[in-house]
């Protein structure tokens, strides 16, 4: 919940969610530069005015609440695996959890949202997807972190590190497939990139 | 050259290919979605008539032009250092064209404009996309195939999955860029990789 939602009484809060939601859903399908607020009034049911009383900033009020919510819907998805990577056995089902969610998804993933469209609007939405990806890889760096305690990766890997280059790897995988169509790009990414760790243990 | 630049005269095919420079430049800095005919004519001084002689197929038609010359540009700014990926020092300042690369040119990079926008908006253009992905990751497979043949990397990994991973982390690393501004993603996805290949061949 952003701050601006506190003003708002619980039946206020919740139209105003509504809102939010319908217009993720229109950007979604529609993509940012294209959707008007009379695109997301109609989708949500809502009129000028009640949209204004909610987002006094108008669209860039919208959007930036729009990021956020797209934000947590990016790492929702990937738990409760993302957040407890504490043997092989949970990266790989992480892996399968991240592989699946974009396969069903495809164009219409929050993370397309973000991080093609929306993240390069506005230099608050910018923020939003900057702490989206720290989050990503602060998890990922734990799970790292976790199995260097277990003797299981290298000591001197970095865990910082391995872990941007693994975030930036499933990015890429996401970006390929929305261009082209084929998810072998993420599942690569994720596959050597896991590998890379186990083999660094082996060392 | 495509297939129909071939009947133009030769001042013909320049002046078309001026139009396709022109209307690159429009859409990165603009972006696909906002870019109207109109604009390109303004910017290449090209009359209606003009342009519908050289691409008598519309925006279509000169939106795949632009693909394709972004593809070669995507291709050509990593050059020659992509294609001799023959020792560990080449690899390095492959790494290091790449980066400087994406640190200058920023939002208005052709791959932007390739994978973010014009890939998605046309089949045409996702099979552009998909054949530049191709070019570059058989250039990166074909440097960790040699790297292997002089043992330097392990024979058991595979050439083209690790090439797609390393792929798919650049592609990533300039998107988080674009996104956020900042160019440690890609720098850790070059560097993690290369390490990790260099790590192979010593196990």
């Amino acid at each position: 919940m952003s701050p601006a939602t506190r003003q708002f009484t619980a039946k206020g809060a919740a139209t105003r969610q509504r809102i939010v939601e319908g217009a993720a859903e229109e950007i979604r399908e529609r993509g940012v530069a294209v959707t008007t607020l009379d695109d997301i009034r109609a989708r949500t049911g809502t009129s000028k005015s009640q949209l204004f009383h909610y987002f006094p900033g108008g669209k860039d009020d919208l959007l930036l609440e729009v990021a956020e919510y797209e934000a947590d819907q990016v790492i929702a998805a990937q738990q409760p695996q993302l957040g407890g990577l504490t043997s092989w056995a949970a990266w790989r089902r992480w892996r399968d959890t991240v592989v699946e969610h974009y396969t069903a998804r495809g164009q219409h993933c929050p993370l397309n949202v973000l991080i093609s469209q929306l993240g390069r609007a506005t230099p608050g939405a910018q923020k939003v997807v900057s702490g989206m990806l720290k989050r990503w890889q602060d998890e990922i760096a734990a799970g790292i972190r976790h199995l260097q305690a277990a003797g299981e990766v290298a000591a001197d890997a970095d865990p910082e590190r391995t872990a941007a280059a693994l975030l930036a790897g499933i990015q890429g995988g996401v970006v390929v497939m929305l261009s082209t169509g084929r998810i072998d790009h993420l599942e690569a990414a994720l596959d050597v990139g896991i590998e890379n760790l186990r083999a660094s243990g082996n060392r």
